[in-house]
């Protein structure tokens, strides 16, 4: 389906005015500037991505009273020239032979503390430590945790129309045929849905069936759904460019007593976890929240994951709704909500849906039932 | 097309082997261990592949005397021990929420300098150097180049066929029709060939034409190729496991003389370059070799990229053909030689074979003309 109403295109002064909020959130965070590699960060400042990432160095370096830069191997700079964001930047390009580390160490202070990419390669960070020995480091997601984690309204826009994507989906899905055919062929059935509501691109279409439900990781195998089955769904990806991450557990006929008890404790955990959402909440609590249910319920031990991660250019990112992390919540946050209970050789639950903090509470961006729906 | 002869799969004792060399190669570097990444270096060493690499940590940590052990995040666990080299490794989970870089540390020697993989997250990398100040690192690529370089019979069997599947497409695109249709379309004939040759993964598919030629890492883009243009083709992935890669360059219809002498020279280079390789001989003379050609006839300026690179389970690996790299050639070494001339705004020229070291000088796993061949 091509989208009635494809999102307005970023442009160069959004990536600017991006740039700028970095680089005084870096100030502010006590830093001299910061590198960003390929990758979510590099798309999220400057719409470059680059259409692989080698070992060659590409970083964009942000500092205090100095344009943006962005050093580049020559063969890529075409590309690089190309993306939305390069004409708010300088571009440094380095040929083959020479060594790109020698081009960067002079655009960062020789004694500055810097914040990298948390995905910056180690041999690239490794590179200008060796050049600039007094320089400090730390990764992004630890000084800048919130880089990326305050989506505008125009962010946000992309985001509601990947979550309601991804409903159509599951919407869709409870229709098809489960029992009898494999995981593999309903996770197939999930991609070509949510490509078909508008997804560029399929990051993950789990079919957990069975005991294959109990492993959080688990994808899609060659397993035949059978009547009986608990399955756990969990699919999403990128629609121009920004994710969708939702799950949803169905239960092939009728369920056990039991199966439907654990499935209701998960629903009611998911449920504390999204009404524990408002401004000023720190992540922390909204994993206590639903983790504090199904511990009640005496499967504590079995929820063995955190609660959420947040979402934007990537399906995964900061902030993360974890025991121990005391950031606020601040309106414009987009992150999932997801609690589970892992039997391990039975059967799993998980129900997600991306959340997004507003001015006094929360906001589901997915909001097709949580019951457990019996499929055929 | 399935493949007649799938290889033997790698096991536990390839693995196990594999793990006691790169313990002894450390060790002859200087290093105290390893540290190493999801990606091709621990997929060489454990055959274990992540089915997403995430802002969790996976680390394998080898050091002398001490069993290899897989850090890994509590609900990948699962995955991991399906590797095929799991039996040979030692798992230590960890569970969100917990620290695991407090797991690492204690595998390491306080004061030891470690070998890190390339593409190790910047992240972990300063997580571990956080909690061990005192101890130091260098790149894989940096301290042990050869780590993954050098292929043992098995593993070129697999290099021959992805090589063979290469030359297989290139024999089948030269039937297809070029002009009047966009390069995408015609990178797609070249993925679907790829696929049908037995390859599982396409990495790239070039197709520059005209003056879109002359950027080298141009993809494919909706320009219609016309009659008249020269054409690059850059194509390979992995089948089985093991790469290919390989380039050519057509011309739609009669070439001018100067394109055909362009070609000439650029086919010349290669074969210098080929001819080079032998035991003994340094990587950089591949690549003096191969440029002298090029530079001799007045092209040396248009040649911006180095002359090649090793392939193995990455299409894009050490060793590197080019200026300032003494490694000398080993037996068993599989790498690109891949001279070009770029003139801007016009068009590409780029050859290319995989070439492997023998006993007494080079046998390429490419073998299809590398005349400029006329298509229509």
């Amino acid at each position: 389906m091509s989208s009635p109403n494809p999102p307005v295109p970023f442009t160069a002064d959004d990536y600017r005015a991006r740039m700028a909020r970095a680089v005084e959130a870096a100030a502010e965070a006590g830093l001299a500037g910061l590198l960003v590699a390929p990758g979510p960060d590099l798309d999220h400042l400057t719409g470059y991505r680059p259409t692989a990432i080698t070992e060659r160095l590409t970083v964009l370096v942000l500092t205090a009273g100095q344009e943006p830069v962005l050093v580049v191997p020559a063969l890529e700079a075409p590309d690089a020239e190309q993306a939305a964001g390069a004409p708010a930047l300088t571009l440094r390009d380095w040929t083959d032979g020479k060594d790109p580390y020698a081009i960067t160490a002079p655009l960062l202070a020789a004694d500055g503390r810097f914040g990298i990419s948390d995905n910056a390669w180690a041999m690239h960070l490794l590179g200008i430590q060796q050049l600039l020995p007094d320089t400090s480091y730390t990764s992004l997601t630890e000084a800048l945790p919130m880089l990326r984690a305050v989506k505008d309204a125009r962010e946000l826009e992309r985001l509601t129309a990947a979550g309601a994507a991804a409903d159509a989906t599951y919407g869709e899905i409870l229709k098809v045929r489960f029992s009898g055919r494999s995981e593999t062929d309903v996770a197939a059935d999930l991609s070509a849905l949510l490509k078909h509501f508008g997804h560029s691109q399929v990051d993950f279409t789990v079919v957990g069936s069975g005991p294959n439900g109990a492993n959080p990781h688990h994808e899609a195998g060659e397993r035949v759904i059978e009547r009986g089955d608990m399955v756990v769904l969990d699919f999403g990806g990128l629609k121009h460019g920004y994710g969708s991450d939702t799950s949803r557990t169905v239960h092939v006929g009728e369920p056990t007593a039991e199966e439907q008890r654990v499935h209701d404790i998960v629903r009611e955990a998911q449920e504390a976890g999204c009404r524990a959402v408002r401004p000023g909440v720190s992540c922390q609590e909204i994993d206590r929240a639903a983790r504090a249910v199904i511990t009640e319920f005496g499967y504590g031990e079995r929820f063995i994951h955190r609660t959420g991660h947040g979402i934007g250019v990537t399906t995964h990112e900061p902030p993360y709704m974890i025991e121990g992390e005391e950031q606020p919540l601040v309106p414009g946050m987009c992150f999932s909500v997801e609690p589970g209970v892992y039997l391990p050789g039975r059967y799993g639950v998980r129900i997600e849906d991306i959340v997004t903090v507003t001015e006094d509470g929360g906001r589901r961006l997915n909001t097709t039932s949580r019951e457990l729906a019996i499929v055929e």
